[in-house]
């Protein structure tokens, strides 16, 4: 896509390519209020160190008067070496009782010693009445005194407005917004952020109310907060920034409260790569999937496979047609390079595939010579896909499927039998325990482990009794493992699929097991991940 | 929100309030094309059929020329008793070297009886010269065939024309872009549906290149098909049918290639709530929440929390301040009443959460007169979600350690011990034993039972111990369980915290566990689930 080719109105005369779009990224404050998220006080420095290393310009890490883990975030992270983004502190405009010097939450935010402080206020009527239950005249002084109190100190290098519920408060009632604006205009605020803190605006309704900002109070540095809930957050911070905003918040994989924020994984790609603006530039974008999936690891959430630009999915494909035809050219199918967001393609094995996928897979081993080969190994994955296995999330379990098919593959061992016992006394539990018998070339080796459960004490026992053989296998330790159950509707008695990563030094590999008995399923995850570590190392014994 | 507010150039002109959008599923199609999807020919016609309960107007149900599921789709779903929708099989264009009454695809088109057929054709010159081979010209003539050849036929009542690529080939070449409508148009086609299939376009070019469509083409009905490779098909559809097209496509949930389609349970509510128009009207959009998780149970995925409108998240509440403003009034934090989609509020259970979120969790107990218990409940909750608890998704479990501590708990049974063993013999593995020791008032009883692994096994021995003193416990099934790591970097060592969710004929309910034994904390989960059936069963005896 050519900028010459784009006959935008709105992007051309508000949004010149090449201007600098300043981000701000609140992971560690408003990302921690979604549900299934929390993060310890080490997870958020770590996470701070990595935001930095990502570019963004404002890390927002708590509300330092909410609680006692916010307020050791801001002494810990004094001693963090930023290069690129200053910490933001995050709190509220005074109560309406106190004065702004003798306000605790305002105290607080001086006292974190941060170089910006974010303030927010009301903007919306409903709210100050309803919610804050004072006068609105009294919501406008409290708005300018805490901004100009704050604004005060010297080592606040910046003041950031966050007008809550703004796109709310101007549709409901556009006098009064402008006002609470202008009030923090007059307490002498850096930036004003307009917030659709429900997440429930359309793109044309925060194009018009951002213009209006715009067309009011053009010096300042405009900002936009957006949420999900309609499913249009980055819509929405795209439109806002097209419309003339210069400041961009949001969270890293769209982290937040009920449906999440806008996330920067989408926004600032679209920013960069489809606007030609500067957020984080060019070449650090390139980090981003890697840090997505850091944020995923950090938060202890499952990667969301199909998210755009950064997903294990966003540019994985399945449909033959298509794979056809991203062999040819890859722009046929793919919106940008996956290499510009640090991303990768993926051709994927599937029953709707036909014959293209695996192909494309097997190429490495030049099967043209043996088509009928290569029709047992397409066979052999429509048997399993039907039995509950995917091959698309476990590579490393296809990899060894098809050398054992073309007689590439000669096992490392065979299993002669395990038994797994887990034995609860009086309501404590003892350790598991694990016996493996495997024979390797004409030696049988017996081996027993004890484990935490029952996959650790397989894992222990196997690898006792094989490490003599293959003593590469100290190197690898198991990632992950998941579980997921094939065929819900049969509960404990379903089918159960298991998916392990390993690690070794250098790389990861994914393998699968399925069985209707977890252990089991485990087990063979457990062995081909096992087989897998010892075919790429070569094998020496 | 109030129409008469809404001062949009956009909405006002081209989408009247009221105004009819016909709504085109695709989830069996281009749903089914999504990395973990994969639906049987049961799925198929069962999801046809909750499809047409939920009120689209065109199901497609598959490519009846790619695969033999396909074809015997359309033959079974003659049978189906549709009383909204009507099915749609989906084709490309004719071959070039082919005549359309000679070519395959386009006979199984007319084959497969559907009174609607979908046709794609090339848009973009690029596809044309490159992914198909032929001339500019001959493009045009395939699709003028195409679509004349099938409509030609008696039983098709209407032919849709999908322009694929429409919006990559209108921004590089114009005129071809325009041709290949045109084309379409001659040959008979009644909707012509312009598609983002890559997924790479912004709001501002699709509703450029769409307005351009409408002013040529205005007297045909225009259709929106898009993907969310850059998270924005959610809007790029509203913004399309803000500037003109009455007829929408997408998936539920949003299933689809990459990074999926646009999400009808976005689209719908957006269309309906937000801008007034009529897609499945007001009283279906209610089931929208139902047919999601169903769908997600069909396709075997996991619901995905924060999903806008129909998540389980969506309308969650978990920050201090947002449940104390939503208990004076629930537009302050939420954009749309949740039962207008079916969905529910929720008020979280965190550390983030300050006494807000408890008080309003345990208010039916009138904790009030002992506020030194709700202190209790606070540190518990607090502790436990230091060791990897989380009750957000297990309200089951909350409630009974809410209970146990107020003292208005008295325990069902007690626990004397279990054992699980699972022995593999020489490769393949035994069914999984337990024996379960339980004591009941004075009696104590041990019992013994297979299963098809560890949980299974203790669920059915747990139960066969119980059963006798409480057999309302045999209407009760586990219908689901998910294991995740809490610690995800100790891998095997790592604590697993279950989720089982249980069911009887009225209700559903989700308890949990957490060890670093698997069987551990699948055991305090299975016991939490049991106590808690026994609890709202008032434990008849």
């Amino acid at each position: 896509m050519s900028p010459a080719k784009k006959s935008d109105r709105k992007g051309k005369d508000d949004s010149p390519a090449g201007a600098r779009i300043a981000v701000y990224d609140t992971t560690l404050r408003d990302g921690a209020q979604g549900e299934h998220v929390s993060f310890s006080l080490e997870d958020k420095l770590d996470m701070a160190q990595h935001l930095d290393w990502l570019g963004v310009d404002y890390i927002e890490g708590g509300w330092p008067f909410s609680n006692q883990k916010d307020i050791s975030f801001y002494e810990e992270a004094a001693r963090l070496k930023l290069e690129n983004a200053r910490l933001a502190a995050f709190g509220s405009t005074r109560r309406a009782k106190n004065k702004a010097s003798e306000d605790d939450n305002l105290i607080a935010l001086v006292n974190s010693r941060a170089p910006v402080v974010t303030i927010f206020g009301k903007t919306w009527d409903l709210h100050v009445t309803d919610a804050l239950r004072v006068d609105l005249p009294v919501n406008l002084e409290m708005i300018t005194d805490s901004v100009a109190f704050v604004k005060a100190h010297d080592h606040v290098q910046e003041v950031v407005y966050d007008a809550e519920h703004f796109f709310d408060g101007f549709f409901a009632n556009r006098d009064y917004a402008m006002k609470t604006v202008a009030a923090a205009v007059d307490g002498g605020a850096d930036v004003i952020v307009l917030c659709d803190t429900n997440g429930g605006r359309l793109p044309h309704e925060i194009e018009e109310a951002t213009r209006e900002v715009i067309r009011r109070f053009g010096s300042m540095v405009c900002g936009i907060h957006t949420h999900n809930d309609s499913g249009l957050a980055v819509a929405n911070s795209v439109v806002a920034v097209q419309a003339g905003c210069r400041h961009v918040q949001g969270t890293v994989n769209g982290l937040g409260e009920r449906s999440g924020n806008a996330d920067l994984c989408s926004v600032l790609p679209n920013l960069e790569l489809k606007l030609g603006l500067e957020t984080v530039g060019r070449e650090r974008l390139r980090r981003l999937t890697e840090l997505s999936r850091y944020v995923y690891d950090t938060a202890n959430l499952m990667l969301k496979d199909n998210q755009p630009f950064v997903g294990r999915s966003a540019f994985a494909h399945k449909g033959g047609v298509h794979v056809s035809a991203v062999q040819r050219n890859t722009r046929t199918y793919e919106h940008i390079d996956p290499e510009t967001v640090g991303n990768e393609r993926r051709v994927l094995v599937s029953e709707l595939s036909g014959r293209s996928n695996v192909v494309e897979k097997t190429r490495h081993l030049e099967l043209e010579k043996h088509p009928e080969k290569m029709k047992d190994i397409l066979n052999e994955v429509q048997r399993l896909e039907n039995e509950g296995y995917q091959f698309e999330a476990a590579e490393a379990s296809f990899e060894l499927l098809v050398r054992r098919i073309v007689g590439e593959f000669r096992p490392f061992f065979k299993l002669l039998g395990f038994r797994v016992t887990a034995i609860n006394r009086d309501g404590s539990l003892d350790a598991t325990e694990a016996t493996v018998k495997v024979q390797v070339r004409n030696e049988v080796e017996l081996s027993a482990a004890e484990g935490n459960g029952p996959v650790s004490a397989l894992d222990k026992a196997l690898r006792k009794a094989l490490v003599k053989f293959y003593p590469v296998l100290e190197e690898m330790t198991l990632a992950n493992f998941k579980v997921r159950i094939v065929d819900a509707q049969k509960a404990t008695d379903a089918k159960v699929r298991v998916i392990i990563e390993s690690r070794d030094p250098e790389t990861h590999w994914t393998t699968v097991g399925v069985s209707a008995n977890i252990i089991e399923a485990s087990w063979i995850a457990l062995v081909d991940s096992i087989e897998y570590k010892l075919l790429k190392g070569a094998a020496v014994n």
